[in-house]
């Protein structure tokens, strides 16, 4: 009895720490993110565009939309989903946040509206309200809003943010809080989304606050600093658009290696060590030359360690 | 001698015929035409543009520009050009026609201003307004153009065209005329283009007369009629969007297999037959069945005798 009362003790235990390896597996990771496009321009198939989901659901929301069909396919092609690229952008994608209503980071939105399902569009009042008088015009194209020129076809509803509160994302489980950015003549967006008790931040087209005389930055580091001091932040997803060759005068409103790892010791001295910190590096501009510089730029300028990370279309990244 | 006079005179007639044969070989088209998007929809890396230049020319005119950059990396890639992509968009583009501004027909302009050189961009005054006012307005995008919201930047000059009047397009050897076409709300264009004495029809989006209760298309195939009976319009590039089985209240101002053969065959009546009259099919709108059904239809109702081409992405059309 005593041994078979061992033998159960010790059976007992390898289930529960294979369990606990098990649900560690599973749990390692809290966002699964999908590229459907990654730069930052002229390539019309491969514009600004990312889903993110909790991890282990289907749940998907889409950061910016320069590019939806093309991406998809090739997401598809990659095997990042099993459904069809047709289910993938009507069943997959719950709602759209545009950070800023440039064409680069809607018009994969736009154009493939007709074959879409009903969602929400969320971004700052006035990036809304540009995608209402430039886009579903119907001169520019169908109205397919719920606001604007009439007729109104009504498969999306425009959902404005304020800065300052957490909003519910429909049909996720997923929060998100938005930030103003200073892109140029623009105001561009933050989104810091949340799934549970972890965040993902991404941020569009963004100027550093020393370029664009603003403290736009400064404010969103501030805000986000305790949560990668608790390890809470998964993952920051920034633009570099030009090597720092730039001259100021012609940044545009973005960001260069030298100011994203300006931008990024301000976050260090806010937040401690930002070691390991997994940086997502969008909106490089092409030609490859350009971007091969960039990246050269970034690795001998991260003396903080982070852990640059460069976006692929149509291949999976786990945060 | 009498021998070697005949061998002379032989040897003479066969190098004639030959140079005659090279010669005719050598001129045996008038237009070269470089498709770099093809479909009517969602596939952002395809939509409607095609490179029109004359023969043995590399001054071209791109009609429409739905996609531009992944066209021309297609393009090259099938050595369609021998230049980069960089000098087929900066150099052999002289010029862009807009049928209307609908944003599959324009957002590859867009995207790719950045990148592109100084240039003229043709349409009815009605599209370039919406142009104007709705894209290069620095909210959708910055100002690339010579008029609308300061700052101009001044890359591109607007030249509007009016029905009734042939013009020289700037930088090369062509002549163009324009017609209004009714497509739904908007006025669409088509544009008939001149290399000495030959002549291509590209036509923009555009309802059939019987739908769109209108004489657009009736008027359009009684001034091309002599030119096909005298056997110098080279082809019609032509779109039909939606296969027989969509209702009439769904077409959105585009063509049907069955409405494009009757407009075909009044061209007819008016120009005695027109067998054998090239005709390019564009703006098949996916998914994948419905142009394949498209296709079938058309091969079907072509009693006509007409020869349907469907053009592929970056592949030499030679008229």
């Amino acid at each position: 009895m005593r041994l078979l009362h061992r033998v159960f003790l010790s059976l007992l235990l390898c289930f529960l720490s294979a369990a606990s390896l098990f649900a560690q597996t599973k749990i390692a990771y809290s966002f699964r993110v999908v590229p459907l496009g990654v730069l930052g321009g002229i390539d019309e198939s491969n514009l600004s565009a990312y889903m993110v989901a909790p991890a282990g659901s289907n749940n998907y929301i889409c950061m910016d939309a320069g590019t939806l069909h093309a991406g998809i396919e090739k997401a598809v092609a990659n095997k990042a989903f099993t459904v069809s690229a047709e289910q993938v952008l009507k069943r997959y994608i719950k709602g759209y946040f545009i950070t800023h209503a440039h064409l680069d980071h809607i018009s994969g939105l736009i154009i493939n509206s007709p074959d879409d399902s009903t969602k929400t569009i969320y971004g700052l009042k006035s990036t809304l309200e540009t995608v209402k008088t430039h886009y579903f015009t119907w001169e520019s194209w169908a109205n397919f809003a719920d606001d604007g020129n009439a007729p109104l076809l009504k498969k999306y509803h425009y959902k404005a943010l304020e800065p300052g509160n957490e909003v519910a994302i429909d049909n996720t489980t997923m929060q998100v809080q938005v930030f103003p950015l200073s892109h140029s003549n623009l105001t561009s967006t933050a989104f810091l989304v949340r799934s549970n008790d972890s965040y993902i931040l991404y941020l569009g087209d963004t100027g550093a606050d020393e370029i664009e005389k603003s403290h736009n930055m400064q404010s969103l580091w501030e805000t986000i600093a305790p949560l990668v001091k608790a390890k809470k932040l998964k993952a920051i997803m920034i633009e570099v658009s030009f090597p720092n060759e730039q001259p100021d005068k012609t940044l545009f409103g973005h960001l260069t290696p030298r100011l994203l790892m300006d931008e990024m010791s301000v976050l260090a001295k806010l937040a401690g060590s930002i070691k390991g910190l997994n940086v997502v590096i969008t909106h490089l501009k092409p030609p490859v030359a350009s971007i091969t510089k960039i990246k050269a730029q970034l690795k001998a300028n991260n003396q903080l360690g982070l852990n640059l990370i460069y976006p692929q279309q149509g291949k999976v990244l786990k945060f």
